[in-house]
């Protein structure tokens, strides 16, 4: 495998992560406020303990977005995968598995006690890869698949925003 | 209504809130490390950033558990739901309501801008209960409904822990 190994990025990254989460929000039609404002965000968000980031290569072409939250029922916290991004002309090379790998290695590390994903239900690819890597939807209490809610406050971020 | 409006919690009310949620999970057979434990986290928890509770009555008969973290989507932060317990012999009089109204107004001001909770697929009274307050598991990019999955790195609590 020629990918280079994923690491824990930095704030000084937050500009190539804010470019490649732009970029990942373009490929799938999905409203971005544009690389710049998220660089922005991240500088501040990286230097918190709520948020981290893994990231491959230099120039950076895979990332992982992690945000970080207690969770009354662990010793530890929780880690939401926000977002994993691979560019287009690597993937299925294995760089996802590599970034899985140095996540649950990392979060051994930093008191994190479970990593949770929201994945869309029709999305059978990512379903299967998240269940190879030990991943699973079934809540243990009831058996039952547990589907993700939400309800926004504020208006979403403009469709269409270019960087 | 005769119930007593709801209000935030602070950790002066862990110890209540522990012994909630630890009857909570004892009524729907889920383990629990016990409201001690629950009680001495929350202690550390609701006096942090990234923790808050809605609590209704004295003695306590409702509780709801909120963990906040950072997005990179928006310029504030998103809450989770963990938790909307009310004793069994208050239900169905708009306690559960009241907490969603003053989860969202008390959201507002502290740049909460958008609500996560994770819902049992076939738990049909919690799902339109939830989407009658504006909750939706359809993601508006896809038209498609988001599984909750997740990999736990460190064991469970153990099963039948009593307080």
């Amino acid at each position: 495998m020629d990918s280079p190994p994923p690491r824990i990025a930095t704030a000084d990254d937050a500009a190539a992560i804010g470019r490649l989460l732009h970029d990942f929000n373009t490929e799938f039609d999905t409203p971005s406020p544009g690389a710049a404002v998220l660089g922005e965000r991240l500088v501040r968000l990286l230097s918190g303990p709520s948020m981290f980031a893994i990231l491959v290569g230099e120039p950076a072409l895979a990332v992982a977005l992690v945000s970080v939250r207690p969770n009354v029922w662990y010793e530890g916290n929780v880690g939401l995968l926000d977002e994993l991004y691979v560019v287009p002309e690597r993937r299925n090379r294995g760089i996802g598995s590599a970034i899985l790998q140095l996540l649950h290695e990392h979060s051994a590390v930093s008191r994190i006690d479970a990593i949770e994903i929201n994945i869309d239900e029709g999305d059978v690819d990512a379903r299967r890869f998240y269940e190879r890597h030990g991943y699973s939807s079934i809540e243990p209490d009831t058996g039952e698949s547990a589907l993700y809610y939400f309800r926004e406050l504020v208006s979403p971020p403009p469709a269409g925003t270019s960087s």
